[in-house]
């Protein structure tokens, strides 16, 4: 068995489609959604007022330190919900497989997917499955896509809401899945003990929700692709404001400093799966900090910087030694297949 | 422009992807959903019963008679939705582009997405890029996920409610799909006018259930790979019953029938993009048969089989010549790639 792989058979539709279904997801996934087996999941929300997103995951390597494929399959669509203000309810995966890809490492890939939803209370209910021919894909990409509800008087946060003095709060150190991918790569001669920081954060959002009055949060985003520097610099786009973080607040790992030095990557630009950078009113945001806090994935949150009428649309950094220097959008190439 | 192709740094999330989503994305789709760009669509739902469905289209070729990949990735994830009984509202689009892919290309298939979803009453509401290196995909997969509501005293239909005299019910000419494909493709030697029967069946299925009580209808699926016989042959797994379907009633094209006899292909297996099955109570079967055939889609609808108590869990056809032979599930490959 450990030497099984998948073949073109197992996306005909046909019985060993339906084999596959029946060994792998619907025992792993089990729950009477997946389980009815028709082409749509019937699901009963608890509001009509929904979210709905998804993301394809074509990450390389699939396997890698802090999760794999599959785990951030789930938690960056989780995220991706979470950060709009719903609650993560059920998540649909559609999955492109490569001819020849291991079984073993597809049941190992589908357990992470469902131990991930499972601890974050999101039903993985409704599937798809397509095989390619060898060198039309490599191994194994995945879609996630994610359905959420808004509890009544909750809202999804707009850039529209930010307003001057407002801070910005990230819950920790950034930049490790991005460190963790490079050097998870078979040509990159270091190693660190790095791993992706890789998680579900609705939980720690709903606390950090559930700790301040509505309309204090202006706005949530899972800085990814592109990192911080990306989204921060979307919040500013065509604003008559900016966006100022001072260098000496930014919490960075020594080991991404390190790499980062050696590379020439920018930190700000590096890709996090398990990061939320909050827009709040400054008049709360010592709770918001300390909700954070209290939540083992926010025990490093700090406020890196604030909302200016300085110039508009750009993000600023004030250096260490007191200088300010304009973090412009990114131009060329970064890492492909980061996520 | 007509040579500009897509590079990774169209995936990296930062100014060349904004690039592309601003010009092709939200230009093209334009809704108020989609043009926030959060990382999740915002949307209000007419009932909390929600239908939830997710696919990933890797056709081969991705331009063939009668539509191309982006066309069927809204009819494909609109079917799956309509055939559950649900009204589909709103769907997601996550690309997987190779780099190299041609931008003009891109915008072909991205328009078509949208005249489809916008005849089918359908709006594309979130989506995701991811753009790998060249080698690692064949041009452009795309995932379609959807969701859509059941009015008050709908339902999704299931197996378990089919019943012994039953009638089977097919809107048309089936395996106009999978001899499209096979004959689009660059290595096959014939040409034939045939065109795929690739189309959203939403407003056919509305008039159906609109002219008939309900409960009438059993269980409803689109017969995509595998074909009918696929579809046919997951009615009755595991069931004390069988489905017979009569060769003389089966409505098959001249032109499949004759690429059928010359590739040894079976259009029982064969794939299709714009029919439905439907599995009903004998007593309304012209009742569902005179709906159908008022519809553009339905003209050539017909009764072709019933679910008999002669024997268990087989799809049994009764051929020209009077003898009844077993048609089996797909075990071997049919197709790869082709939807």
């Amino acid at each position: 068995m450990a030497d099984k792989v998948i073949t073109l058979a197992h996306g005909n539709g046909g019985k060993f489609s339906q084999g596959l279904i029946d060994e792998i997801f619907v025992k792993t996934f089990n729950n009477q959604h997946l389980n009815e087996l028709n082409d749509s999941a019937f699901i009963q929300m608890k509001s009509s007022n929904i979210a709905f997103t998804t993301d394809s995951y074509v990450v390389n390597p699939i396997f890698f330190p802090g999760g794999n494929i599959g785990k951030l399959a789930v938690t960056g669509t989780i995220n991706d919900l979470a950060v709009c203000g719903a609650i993560p309810a059920y998540l649909s995966v559609g999955m492109i497989i490569e001819e020849g890809f291991k079984i073993d490492n597809l049941k190992t890939i589908v357990n992470s997917m469902y131990e991930t939803a499972e601890q974050a209370g999101v039903k993985i209910v409704t599937g798809d499955t397509k095989v390619v021919p060898k060198g039309n894909a490599d191994g194994i990409y995945i879609n996630t896509s994610g359905v959420g509800y808004y509890p009544d008087g909750s809202n999804p946060g707009s850039i529209d809401n930010i307003k001057i003095g407002d801070k910005i709060i990230i819950n920790g150190e950034f930049g490790s899945h991005g460190v963790a991918i490079l050097t998870a790569r078979s040509d990159f001669p270091l190693q660190t003990e790095l791993i992706s920081d890789c998680a579900c954060l609705n939980s720690l959002i709903s606390d950090v929700l559930g700790s301040i009055p509505a309309g204090i949060i202006r706005i949530m985003r899972d800085p990814t692709r592109g990192g911080i520097a990306t989204t921060l610099n979307e919040f500013v786009l065509n604003r008559n404001y900016s966006i100022e973080i001072n260098e000496t607040e930014l919490p960075i790992r020594d080991e991404v400093k390190s790499i980062c030095e050696m590379t020439g990557f920018d930190p700000l630009y590096l890709a996090n799966e398990g990061k939320v950078l909050i827009v709040c009113s400054a008049d709360y945001s010592k709770e918001v900090l300390n909700a954070m806090q209290k939540h083992p994935l926010g025990r490093n949150a700090v406020a890196i910087g604030e909302v200016t009428e300085k110039s508009a649309g750009q993000l600023l950094l004030k250096t260490t030694i007191g200088g300010t220097r304009i973090i412009d959008r990114l131009i060329g190439n970064m890492l492909p297949r980061i996520c």
